[in-house]
């Protein structure tokens, strides 16, 4: 069998013709009882036709991908792609739900460039959404569960945070990081999403805690004493331990949200915009679940999907300006930029401690804020990445644009913990 | 925007390179209690690697696109794609779900297509599973019915069984279809699936009579005065009313099944079988839930999936020889024989009558029994279709082989009351 080596040839030399990234748009994320699933996404698409500089005619969408994890346990709704498509007016083009957990539109925004490469489509509307709040969160924390396994996983006891906090326990053994690498992550990603608008918690980590402090004295009651973020971090009333090492402050929230992406086959992306943004690379991978691993420490999916996207690019890890990466927990972020080859293993919480990490320094992780302060409607995700890698390779990031006109941008998007991965790459025009 | 114009035209031309079906295999179906969805779809891959004729090293496997409806809701297992990849042996190859209703994987087998004419692969996976039965009947009922539209339909009241008994109305009303003639495709796919040692109901409705009345024989119960079939089929008692004008008889059951097939680029057919099927039409369509539809008498998506797969093929539908179409209930098989252009609107029930769409008749309609015999895992329906056409195509479908060894077939799958349709024609090579 020749395939595998036939494949990767393939794989380096790219997809069949070229696709562009022409427009994009979000949804505020947080929570919004008084939206569905399907109210969310056509805010998202809203924002989407207003950022296509041309203009577009949704006449001219050809197909929906849309990811999404669970419409049918949040809120009831199966067969959500067509529902979502004639929501938008798009009836009777084709409508498929990709479905990978939290890795849902990362894989449709592969699906996407597929269909557009292989010649069958030129105009496609991918992106995702989640719509998580409309449950109770012992409910949302079993209707994340499921993204274990079922027979083996879940009845053992596993919840996610569960899942990481093993992974995070494996990592500080193995490379004797302190809990305060983690830390440092939540702080940053907050730090960013306080400039960001989008965003759930658009607050620093030191704003809550002065809000919590201000909010102490206006109630008469004792100020508790914590000298900075670090010490509100490690003070277990005001972020208590979810499963150790994790605590509340390290986990990504409960959130609705949805996001919208437009390819065009790339001899027709002048037609859109002047600036398109060019998708050079795509890799996904699978792996079995956490309990049949052999290591904690690292996300063998990441690493393959990355190998595949940088392959198909041409690029490599230095060249990567900057990187949205899937920060479900803190813990998450530290391994990626490592998976990724961003920093050797067992040097990402060194990177994160030193501040390589954030927007001006030498690597910008997650300027958007990550899915820990912008929120994580999971189904979303993975789309909502490459929204904000569109406005920073664009220059219109605001005050949170990475400075330098940074020219290549990647997408890492986890389903589980690493059962799925999917790694773009993108170019400014 | 001249995008729409120049869609067309390619799909004419068809695909960025041909794609040829080498392997095919299904699970029985029927009530599995002691099987979860990955043994289902472990025993579908097992005869499909059987069926590959010059062997199949699953290393070679470069993607799994699977089918599934709602393993959430059926079986508490979410992205269950990676976890049935890896049940196979398929770790770290990419692996996604896809999701349209019941026409899952009819919708996964055309992204197995579009993935291979991309370039992106040569040796894909595709397939679909669904385990219903785990869950009480009146609960899979449930889960059936958030395919409909959770906001507008389901608090309304309706099920599956409600939707196209509103349907089945409707055709009534318009055209003067006796009730006789639902009968007729309920005894004809019957009498099919007698002759499909891996179909849910291996018995003809004669012989389900003949047991019943021996039963009640034996047990010294008063005998019913059945004649015939439709005598057996007119009585409230052995054929209780669903939703009228449906009764037990016209629906297809609830059903653990899976089937997977295996698509190679049509250059490397040759390495797998000198027998190959080819897939020269491809169509998908959307529609909004049918509370919003101007006709319940025909589906839409059909017509337009069919007109696409028909322009793509280069064929028209009387040159199909055999069909597998998606006979949830006995009036979708009426509808779908019409939308599919092989009898005009409001014939399809005379042909019926007629005998037409039987495995001797002109137009052979669900050789295999169809999902009202076969059995209906909703999100392996779509590729245990192209399982029965491949069989056919090859002569391989014993005691039911279409005679005159057809050379064209075609797979008809719906999703919902037709939100999703999607249609291929196959080709003997």
């Amino acid at each position: 069998m020749k395939s595998r080596a036939k494949a990767k040839t393939k794989a380096r030399r790219g997809l069949g013709r070229g696709v562009a990234l022409v427009g994009a748009g979000m949804s505020k994320f947080g929570s919004f009882p008084e939206k569905a699933g399907r109210d969310l996404f056509f805010e998202a698409f809203q924002e989407l036709r207003a950022s296509v500089d041309k203009g577009l005619d949704p006449e001219a969408i050809e197909a929906l991908y849309l990811g999404n994890y669970s419409s049918d346990l949040f809120e009831g709704q199966g067969h959500t792609a067509p529902i979502i498509a004639d929501w938008l007016g798009l009836t009777p083009r084709s409508a498929t739900r990709i479905e990978d957990a939290c890795a849902s539109s990362g894989v449709a925004l592969r699906q996407g460039v597929i269909a557009i490469a292989s010649g069958l489509y030129d105009v496609v509307l991918v992106g995702g959404v989640e719509k998580m709040t409309a449950l109770p969160t012992e409910r949302v924390t079993d209707v994340l569960a499921t993204g274990g396994d079922a027979l083996f996983e879940i009845p053992a006891g596993f919840t996610f945070p569960g899942f990481y906090a093993a992974m995070a326990t494996a990592y500080i053994h193995r490379y004797g990081a302190p809990l305060e690498a983690l830390m440092r992550v939540g702080i940053k990603n907050h730090e960013h999403g306080a400039l960001n608008e989008k965003a759930q918690f658009n607050l620093t980590i030191r704003q809550i805690m002065e809000n919590k402090l201000a909010k102490a004295k206006a109630q008469g009651r004792p100020l508790p004493s914590w000298a900075d973020e670090l010490e509100f971090l490690r003070d277990d009333s005001a972020n208590p331990v979810i499963a150790w090492p994790l605590r509340l402050f390290d986990c990504s929230p409960i959130s609705d949200g949805a996001a919208a992406l437009l390819l065009v086959a790339e001899e027709r992306a002048k037609e859109f915009t002047d600036e398109p943004v060019y998708i050079i690379g795509s890799g996904q991978a699978s792996d079995g679940a956490l309990h049949s691993r052999s290591e904690l420490t690292s996300i063998r999916a990441a690493k393959l999907a990355a190998q595949e996207a940088y392959a198909m690019a041409g690029v490599g890890p230095q060249e990567i300006k900057l990187a949205e990466v899937h920060d479900c927990f803190t813990i998450a972020e530290i391994i990626a930029t490592e998976d990724l080859g961003f920093f050797p293993p067992g040097e990402g919480w060194k990177a994160a401690m030193e501040g390589l990490t954030s927007l001006r320094g030498p690597k910008p992780i997650n300027p958007s804020g990550g899915l820990k302060a912008k929120g994580h409607p999971v189904g979303a995700s993975g789309a909502a990445q490459v929204v904000e890698l569109w406005k920073q390779l664009r220059g219109q990031a605001g005050p949170r644009q990475v400075r330098g006109e940074p020219d290549l941008g990647l997408a890492h998007n986890v389903g589980g913990t690493g059962q799925t991965c999917v790694v773009h790459i993108f170019r400014r025009g």
